[in-house]
């Protein structure tokens, strides 16, 4: 039995989640459940592309990814499970499916060639996509699930790539975590000696390696845990600090000489972009 | 070993949650623990009722469910195990244990009969009603919990049930979730063409399949995933639009020939109340 | 496999704890995992050790405790597993780690020594004290996690112990919970009848047994789950009607002849402090 990874923007405050959980539990007795996150604010894909990107390394690699951000459930999108790098990915086909790069096998789910029942139209985590992973997990054949797809056709990932000119790196704040750091999609390796963050009137420059560092009410740059440039504040929230919110841009200047950085530190993971897996 | 599903009123601030979980671990280990709910306000049977509905058809067939919505815990209330459809529902008796309808066996819990050498005033759900979820998971004699007690006298569901009169269904609002929708108490299968929702002032008539389909600022009627009628609009609040909130009366008028509406249009699950299982 | 319980201040609004989960499943397939709680305010310490003291005494005998509340992370304070009758507790030397007690066994871990390759400065949480917890899981040899250090040099866990000093109880509010009920670090046992609660102007008196004993609007004392003197109020919230915090000062007044009463009144936990296991 493979394990089962949840994500959803379902929240805590309903039983939505735990009806997910116990269709799983149903169809696939005993199966591994691990929740990545039902914070996922209504219908946001981005910030759903984000928490898959970040989970996704660390996951069991047969991992089965349950990906429920659905704000068009029961229209005509499509609902498919999609297999990238031995792992599979079900959920709605609105940008989560490509959230890791193109699959290499994509499968519209068909609630019919499934053979379920009871589907409504407002809960189709529920009624196929959970049923779907709990078949994957069981080890069926993917191909009783739907009809094969062209990956190259699934909705792209809404998250923006950072974008380098000369001196100058165009990003955007890609997430605000509970501690009010700001998570940004400007790899690390990007950066060299005197790269300063604006943010309109803002100026942020000094490096540090840890949260700790940071002085009391400063600003500083770090590498957070994916490898992605962080804005933080020590005991503090840099988000309020700065007033930045999600999806606002930011632009990196490097110092004269910082055009060839990314030749020069390519730091541990090397210059990757996010999609390549942060 | 049975699993075990999980509702409470705890919430997730403290370690009242996290203790059920261990004490389920530590008195079956391996038990498959599912989480329904936490968040049923503090004290709300009603709501309780209403998460055990919604997650009951969907359960694996022979689940324990361990329901703590408590506020008099301590106090002369009965605490039990009910079986219902082949599984094992263990609450207190205020209501919680007849939100599915009448159990078809009861036993009141004993602690001293259960042996148990810790019992709190206080915590219950970790003292007296995970132990006894526990043991009925790792297949124990039910017997040795307590005392079998007769199950008609067992406090009934708070949850009102919908009223017909003619061309008017009254009901009140059960839920609003996390998206705003308004859950209301009537079967989707007694709404007819030209039925129309009011709610004070307010009238909502147009119906649609999918919470994609209503426009921008519209609140539309659709079968929420339960069976019931709800309220809804796209990307958007229904409760706040209609400033409406839980257990607030609507009513629906059905339209001229309406009345026999319920032989008509019996619905894919047919005509059934809530407290036959949503 | 032993089960492995997590207690962190990460919240559940990003993907962190979640990422914690993935770890575990990864490292250690199968392994139960018992979330404590999420919930402890960013960086409290303080917290942290109170929720353990709580869920200690009901946690699986062999349990690994995973625990994350490390404002300090990447900089130059120690992270321990800690070996405390019976049980592995594993997290930042910063207070967590004696919230039990002082532990029989320490060992500082060590990144190198255990063969990790890709570790952040930023996330130790999930890349040196997960996979720590996942080997202890497993039943991996404890001493090539790191280095054997001496218990009595861990940081005292920061909950101040109550004070009694003729017929005055001097303590703190340890911790505010979801009910508004005001938890001390004042052991049940301690109070004797006419035993009274002061803290400013305020004062409660009338000692009940249950929450429901409470008349409406009333403040009163009981015993908490955990052995521990509480002020609630049935149905609402004894911090608002006191306007008390985690954190401020209560004094509890014994009446003539209070002195002794510890030798008096035992009570059925015996009069043990907090420190030896709540």
């Amino acid at each position: 039995m493979k394990p089962v990874a949840l994500l959803t923007d379902f929240g805590l405050d309903d039983h939505y989640v735990g009806v997910l959980h116990a269709v799983l539990a149903a169809e696939s007795p005993g199966v591994e459940r691990i929740d990545l996150s039902h914070a996922v604010p209504a219908g946001d894909v981005w910030t759903g592309c984000y928490f898959l990107r970040c989970a996704w390394p660390h996951l069991p690699a047969n991992a089965v990814v349950l990906a429920v951000v659905d704000p068009g459930v029961g229209t005509g999108r499509r609902i498919a499970a999609a297999q990238l790098r031995g792992r599979w990915l079900v959920g709605p086909d609105n940008g989560l499916l490509t959230a890791l790069g193109i699959p290499g096998r994509c499968l519209v789910l068909d609630a019919e060639t499934m053979g379920l029942e009871h589907v409504s139209s407002t809960f189709h985590g529920r009624d196929i996509l959970a049923p779907a992973a709990a078949r994957l997990a069981r080890g069926d054949d993917p191909g009783a699930l739907g009809t094969e797809a062209n990956s190259e056709t699934l909705v792209p990932c809404p998250i923006p790539e950072p974008e380098r000119e000369g001196r100058c790196i165009r990003g955007v704040v890609l997430h605000v975590d509970r501690f009010g750091n700001l998570v940004t999609n400007v790899p690390w390796p990007w950066l060299v000696d005197g790269a300063e963050l604006r943010a309109g009137w803002r100026r942020v420059g000094r490096r540090v390696r840890t949260y700790g560092d940071g002085r009391e009410g400063e600003a500083v740059l770090l590498e957070g845990s994916s490898g992605l440039l962080e804005v933080a504040v020590n005991a503090g929230s840099a988000a309020e600090l700065l007033d930045l919110e999600r999806g606002e841009t930011v632009e990196v200047r490097l110092p004269d000489g910082g055009e060839s950085a990314r030749k020069r530190t390519p730091g541990r993971r090397g210059a990757k972009t996010p999609s390549e897996g942060v």
